[in-house]
């Protein structure tokens, strides 16, 4: 079976925003082994949009479009499809229902304004939308089936995992991917040890992407059935984790947040921190994981000097004769927030994130790092090289690794 | 002029890797008056890329392709244009010394692998890379103009810019592109109000779109230059403003979180934070703005309940009687917050981001807010939808639109 996907929107066609949706569906159709032979994007134009849907319709079997479903006069899909069709909108009674029950469900009724998203071509299907207003449309046009889900991505994410993924089982073999992440080891030297992998051509390929220092090595492979090519992957993930070590910290959603979470609650200790350059990231990327209060009490964010001395009792001294962005300081912070939050370990980070405020001895980019746990505290510091943001981020990641690295020591 | 872009590449198809390049090019286009009709993404088989050249051609003025100029056998679109243009591929002698002199400026030497980079259609002409070894192709296919380019993101870029956009200038007049932001507004609300606006569909459009709460209007017009379609928007721009009032709160770049700013900072006013289930972004969203601590004290990641007793004196029996996502509890935060820290203002969140954890009077989703300030505490809540990602962003920027509206008033 193949797809053609459709991504509507003035937003996506004046380059104001970048589609990601098309290829997550690419990626999830894959796995029950349908395979995408286009993505168009167009505008919120009735007449592009019927069209595209007409084209699509007679050239490929499953035509799935994202976006234009909205309440506002921008949003056409549902017009566009039944202009394709020559079925008239109509009130659909289920999708009417479907909005009905998420209003209640938050002590609202549906307005005027947003029944036109229960409006949908005569003979089509509605789709349940668990996080929003829009109802999905499933429909036929020619032989071809058709799916339209909203553009906003966790509402048609959860939409198509729900009601469209299933429909279509898995019919023509299985491309199966998984990802290994690592930190810590420089690209090339990633490139070097998995040379021969990654030139390889056949069925399984492995290729690396880099994103703020997590370097993510993407292996695919295709078989006759997923639990055959799963084993394909076992293989390869066994030998990619033998030849990069402790660089790899977790495979496909993992992030140093929740894998930091999996070596601390099975040992029953806790985590604090203190932030300064990194203003809070550090937290929120250990509160991304459920359930982190298990292990994570809470930090502080020492974004001014005075905070790191009233409530870290980091020495005056040390920040008038070193500076806040400086190894001791890193230190005293680390072991401040250790004692004032009474965690088994803390981590700190002070830094110059820019764009602005780096000197010749302290540059922008530079970050202290420091992790206080139950047998001392040790410090590192980084040259990082980007914008704020990635300086931020990249930071936040150091910090969050050199917990992981202990830990696994530790163990 | 109006434009097709085409992005070609086995890994755009099948959703291993975003396509950025084509929200680049229609975002730049613009700037000369050049109008994109479509994006189309389609993997590396030839007779596609074939077939998209010759309709994109039939349909628009400009076509634009990135990727598939590499040396590997997967690299079609010099063929795949060939066959589209019936002109066979020939060595070309300009684009062989663009070759050779990137080579020679490090040292190398032209290998065969990499002469077959220079085999452009008979009569095109070649487009010098700075940042790599392919060089790009100027051709005629019928009516149209042809451009392809290398998919690497700083490789395309630099070549667009140097050698693409110029030969362009501006024919057709400017297309000028600006956004509001709002935040506090149902979609559906803003719909009505923007009505008129939305449903036009000459020179000038606004659309909008929805991302955690915040929706953007996308404003954009074409005139016969740029400083006349700037003021074309500044009327639309106020005229926006007027109808949907506070819940504007900046164009373009501006997110809460600097907005916030530059409502503290003339004011010398500080600001702590407090935070249970957003677990430091709200802290990271203000400090994402260079200068934050002109403003921003810090705050407290208060996960744990004893971080919210011992650190700022929540009373232990409201914690005990209403729980920790409570009104009271969130008031207890913010008063605690603004003491501990000594700030004008300080905000609290506390609640249940999920996906687990809800109770039937405590659903996930449920948020508690309170703003303490010069002139006492305001509370609020809210039930959002989504997943934890977007319960966790959306509160963070409810809390910080409260603190905006406050300011607002004070002023």
């Amino acid at each position: 079976m193949n797809a053609i996907i459709l991504a509507i929107g003035d937003e996506l066609i004046s380059g104001q925003h970048v589609d990601t949706n098309s290829a997550y569906l690419s990626d999830r159709l894959a796995t029950v082994g349908i395979r995408a032979l286009a993505h168009w994007t167009i505008g919120d134009e009735l007449s592009a949009i019927e069209d595209a849907f007409k084209r699509a319709a007679a050239a490929a079997e499953l035509v799935i479009s994202t976006g234009g479903l909205g309440p506002t006069g921008d949003d056409l899909t549902r017009q566009g499809l039944s202009d394709a069709m020559q079925r008239p909108l109509a009130l659909d009674a289920d999708g009417l229902a479907m909005m009905e029950a998420f209003f209640a469900d938050r002590g609202w009724t549906v307005s005027e304004a947003n029944r036109v998203q229960a409006m949908l071509p005569e003979g089509s299907q509605a789709l349940a939308n668990i996080h929003g207003t829009a109802p999905g449309i499933l429909a036929k046009l020619g032989e071809a089936t058709v799916v339209c889900m909203p553009g906003v991505p966790h509402e048609m994410k959860a939409m198509f995992e729900q009601h469209v993924l299933s429909r279509f089982g898995s019919q023509s073999g299985a491309i199966v991917r998984r990802a290994l992440k690592t930190f810590g080891m420089a690209e090339s030297e990633v490139g070097v040890r998995l040379a021969d992998l990654m030139t390889a051509r056949g069925d399984t390929r492995v290729g690396t992407i880099v994103k703020a220092g997590v370097i993510t090595i993407n292996m695919q492979t295709r078989a006759d059935s997923a639990d055959q090519a799963s084993r394909v992957l076992d293989d390869i993930a066994a030998d990619v984790r033998r030849r990069l070590g402790v660089a790899v910290f977790g495979e496909d959603d993992a992030t140093l947040g929740s894998v930091v979470g999996e070596l601390l609650k099975p040992a029953r200790q806790t985590l604090a921190t203190v932030e300064s350059c990194t203003g809070g990231l550090i937290g929120k990327m250990l509160t991304d994981t459920p359930g982190a209060s298990d292990y994570y009490v809470g930090g502080v964010i020492a974004y001014s000097n005075r905070v790191k001395e009233d409530m870290l009792d980091v020495p005056a001294e040390l920040l008038r004769e070193f500076g806040a962005v400086s190894q001791k300081v890193a230190q005293a912070m680390a072991e401040g927030c250790r004692k004032l939050f009474a965690s088994n370990w803390a981590i700190s980070t002070t830094g110059i994130a820019g764009p602005t405020g780096g000197t010749e001895e302290k540059p922008v980019g530079l970050v202290h790092f420091a992790l206080a746990g139950p047998s001392g505290t040790s410090t590192t510091y980084q040259h990082i090289a980007g914008t704020r943001e990635i300086v931020r981020i990249r930071a936040a990641r150091v910090a969050l690794n050199m917990l992981r690295l202990a830990l696994l020591d530790a163990q």
